[in-house]
């Protein structure tokens, strides 16, 4: 009902998105992450007074450098892997199963992460414009939640659509915040922002170390503004043709928006001197907005509404990646098959809710406070960035070594991610310095975050590593135990005995007869359960008077649990007979209305249950359906005796 | 695990009850119920002040005749009806199908007032002698009626054991306080009730007609000292032999011990100015113990602990009442037939639940108030009375005529509840006498109490009586639709097509596949459903590659639901050949443990739901036993070409 009519799968190529919406559906993540990226970065100088937060420009340049060259190192990966190189895909090809797994679980982690402290973030500034929402933080993004999964489930195209706008709505009233700051400092009347007159702490003389401490501490949370850059590289067959081409041309468009931006933000914030604070509320994004534009303008209003609504879409990076990669590991066998399968809608919906109920989960969890959740999100980023591109130096290794070998020379030079030597050389450089600086940043993250809350990040990817393993060992033994042999294919049961349950000698019995003794098997015994002794006996009377074709055979329910004698009954047929299938045909009212269902015993159902683990059996459901007449009977008409021509 | 271990059929014999542990099992109803009909008289009259109050003794004598006329009454049903004479068995012999209705709605009816109303009546007997217990009396009484279901759900004979203890004690008990009582009035020092200086409502002078309508009332209000009369004379099956007389002799035992307690407590609550107090707490009879023995001496508190315990365990005649009305009702298709049979332990396991469920419900609903709760309790109780006197009336009169008649005189002179003639006339005449009693009392107590609760009880009634009678009407239209005639015994069906759902090339399918060969169909199809197209592909090129001897049909899912076009299909195959029975076998993994059920695709499930509502197909459920090695695929060893004779 919510999710829209059910979309022919040959409305997947239709989906495909050209370079503006791609932007605006894979770029809200990188580009949004502007919104909290400056604001990490004071929160920790601040610690250091007035000394450290100078050199806030310098930790924002260092963060913009390591951008340029993450967004460098995946553009090569765009043009390598056409088909979509998500550090899932590149490590496995390059680096083997432990990587790709660790990648994998990384992926994950940061996924759920992206979609929790997005809408978090958006929360917030939604409670930057109205504070009075403030006390509903949690249930705002709970339901924020719950909207972009019924979005997502209803596809991508549409979710495309809805998401142009607010992206560029906020990078182009972030730009015009630049240019409006530009035109008041020029004519002299740069505001300050309301936090400007705060006290700062007075840490005293801060020694060089502890102020390189705080500086390290304050790049690792800068890092924040490189989340999501990957989700190009991993969505390039999304893209419209020439494929490989658009999406680094959007990745590098990407990185000039976020570079722009980030910059601005930094340098405006710490020129009207704002401060962040503890529980972000209100935001240093909305603080300069506020000082700039006039806390009540329409135009504030505007930028609040633009944040939270590119923040919010931001997560939406997450709804494209996460269920595309659960559906990739679930191809090869790490996850649970179901979610390898498309739903109604084109979309993998298993992996689109298990994503949702994840994140709600940590922002319940976390009482949707932004600066402890955001501790949780760097860690997975970088460790699939460093992956991704230590994978991406070995793949160009590979095809280097490979064109050298004259056999294969020729087949390869035009062959993927090919090109001229050359090219292949500069486009493993740029990676090898990805690969480096994103490996190092990996361990400074990783050391000053893993006890303000990272741990858990890092335990869920162990995890799920370890359970990713552990699913891939037991379908690799399913796949080995149940291959078919040449001889198996050409095999039938050694002997088919037919057992057909009886209670009464009505035309459900009967049908479930008849259908037994039509399929002409090695044995046949209709089974009665005798619960009630009379009832019994009636049968029995009846059976023989009636003349019923087939023995009847009277099972002792002497502890009136009509399921154990049957199941022994079974069992002693096995024994007697190993070989011997034995079909168990169960009589079954189909009823029309649900409570009719409640006037029926549901034996049919418990038999059905009990005899599904008793080796050896098989079960046919023969249903009666009631209320519809003649169509209720199937397959009447055929005397026995006289096979009538005319049917069929 | 707290039920107890199944018991065998054969036991049944050895649940019968000798005559003391009968009464106790059976008469702890009516027994019990001076406990609180005393103080029902007098909360009715202290409203006429000190002369409506006089007219207590009077109002108990009525009370009393009339008791012993009905326990007169029934004696003649124990005689007459030795398996067992409840309203509902002598009605619908008697005054047929509504009459019978009625009795059996309004016993239903009555046996969850009973367990309501002594459970809390129990209950009201510990609060007064530990009135902190108070707040908690829902809670309490909550938790006796989980125990009494756990203790039924058990079995009676263990039941009957435990019962007679409390019994017993509480008629000496209650003996004993009057004995002591005679000995303190002799001694002149008879002491007062703790309520007797309370101040007594003061209305003036009375009129005589309010007076009478007081009396009335009280009356009626007495009358819950006859609920439960009726109970032995559905038990008599129960009884050692001989039945009848036993039954008989343990009845007129109750109304001797009932007579008496009742008159003597009624005779002590007016010699000590006892008043009862409208929420019933402490109780009339508790004030006369407090008084007689002591207010903290231990034989009080022995004498409140055997009134609780016998009040609890009166619900217990309702515990075997209901499930047993139940099973039959169920047995003549007036109610679901799940409610016929016997559990593990020998007891009709969803009777009892239901009769629980139903009765903590009415506690809950009514803050465990016993003064609201009684007033729905008499109705129910007197429309079964009246009902079954009458039909006892008519009886007699059936049996008196067929007497008459020569040809069946000498058959039927030493039949069922004969007798001499003489002798039945007398018993027409008890049951015409206590017909008419009841039937007077019935419209008295509907008159006086269908303001003040009663309708709920009549309401349920009515209920009851269209859904059994609706019951019935649906169990007639389908044990007609379902009648097989003697042509269809002999049917086979016209045609038989088998369709494999087949999704890989491995052994639970083409162990399907084998079955379904084996089978010889008219028509034979393995069907994949293409939702992959890549694994489709992988399919029909492994499938042709190793000459598996069915061709392979592909269903296009463009929607990517599978089920909908195996209906179709399965749709089109019927509409192609109307008659023809199409088997579908679908390959099923059975794991070991339930999370490997995760690792599977549910699609089997799902089929097997949607399937069972399409008519003409039969599903075969062909399991492939997981992790048991050779084990999991059955059948093997046959070749197709060249049977072995070794087999079998």
């Amino acid at each position: 009902m919510f999710v829209g009519r059910p979309l022919h799968s040959d409305r997947m190529e239709g989906t495909l998105l050209p370079k503006r919406v791609a932007l605006a559906v894979f770029c809200s993540d990188p580009i949004s992450s502007v919104a909290y990226a400056t604001e990490q970065i004071l929160l920790v100088l601040a610690a250091g007074g007035l000394a450290a937060l100078a050199t806030a420009p310098w930790v924002a340049l260092a963060v913009i450098l390591l951008l340029v060259t993450v967004v460098a190192s995946y553009r090569q990966t765009c043009y390598a892997y056409p088909n979509g190189g998500g550090a899932y895909v590149v490590s496995r090809e390059n680096l083997g199963e432990a990587a790709s797994l660790a990648a994998a679980a990384a992926l994950l982690v940061d996924y759920v992460m992206t979609v929790a402290v997005s809408v978090t973030s958006g929360v917030v500034a939604v409670t930057s414009a109205i504070p009075a929402l403030s006390p509903h933080a949690v249930i705002i993004a709970v339901g924020l939640i719950l909207l972009l999964t019924v979005a997502n489930l209803r596809g991508t195209r549409e979710s495309g659509r809805v998401f142009a706008v607010p992206t560029y709505a906020f990078v182009g009233l972030t730009l015009l915040m630049f240019v409006w700051a530009g035109v008041q400092a020029f004519t002299g009347g740069l505001p300050e922002a309301v936090t400007a007159a705060d006290p700062l702490p007075q840490p005293g003389q801060l020694t060089s170390l502890a102020l390189l401490i705080l500086v390290v501490r304050a790049f690792a949370s800068g890092c924040t503004a490189l989340t999501g850059v990957e989700a190009i590289s991993n969505g390039v067959p999304s893209f419209e043709r020439p494929k490989a081409r658009n999406a680094a041309t959007t990745l590098a468009m990407m990185g000039v928006i976020a570079v722009v931006l980030f910059g601005g933000i930094t340098v405006l914030a710490v020129a009207l001197h704002a401060q962040a604070l503890p529980d972000g509320n209100p935001s240093v994004i909305s603080q300069i907005a506020a000082a700039v534009f006039g806390g009540s303008s329409v135009v504030f209003y505007l930028f609040q509404a633009a944040t939270a609504a590119i923040l919010i879409l931001a997560a939406n990076t997450a709804f494209n990646g996460f269920p595309g990669l659960a559906s990739i590991l679930a191809r090869d066998s790490y996850l649970p098959r179901q979610l390898h399968n498309r739903g109604d809608r084109l979309v993998f919906s298993n992996g689109v809710v298990l994503l949702a109920a994840a994140a709600a989960a940590l922002i319940i969890g976390f009482d949707a406070n932004i600066d402890r959740l955001i501790q949780l999100y760097i860690v997975g980023v970088f460790t699939s960035f460093t992956l991704s591109q230590f994978g991406m130096v070995k793949h160009w290794q590979t095809l280097l070594r490979r064109q050298r070998d004259p056999a294969v020379a020729q087949t390869e030079v035009a062959g993927i991610g090919g090109g001229s030597r050359r090219s292949m050389r500069r486009a493993q450089t740029i990676n090898a310095i990805g690969a480096v600086f994103t490996a190092v940043v990996l361990v400074v993250v990783f050391a000053t975050k893993v006890t303000h809350g990272a741990w858990i990040a890092v335990a869920a990817m162990i995890v799920l590593f370890l359970t990713m393993r552990a699913i891939n060992r037991y379908y690799t033994r399913v796949t080995i135990e149940v291959a078919a042999d040449d001889e198996e294919l050409q095999t039938l049961p050694s002997r088919v005995h037919a057992l057909v349950l009886v209670s009464r000698l009505h035309r459900p019995a009967m049908q479930a007869l008849a259908l037994a003794r039509g399929m002409r098997p090695d044995g046949i015994s209709a089974v009665t359960l005798a619960v009630d002794a009379d009832e019994t006996h009636l049968l029995r009377q009846e059976w023989e008077s009636r003349g019923v074709p087939v023995q009847l055979t009277m099972l002792e329910a002497p502890y009136r649990d009509p399921i154990r004698p049957l199941i022994n009954y079974v069992k002693d047929l096995r024994r007697a007979n190993p070989r011997t299938v034995i079909m168990v045909f169960i009589p079954e009212y189909v009823v029309t209305h649900w409570w009719q269902q409640l006037l029926h015993n549901q034996s049919a159902l418990r038999f059905k249950a009990r005899l599904l683990f008793t080796p050896g059996v098989v079960v046919v459901s023969v249903p009666y359906h009631l209320g519809v007449g003649e169509e209720g009977w199937m397959g009447r008409r055929r005397r026995e005796v006289e096979p009538e021509t005319e049917t069929m």
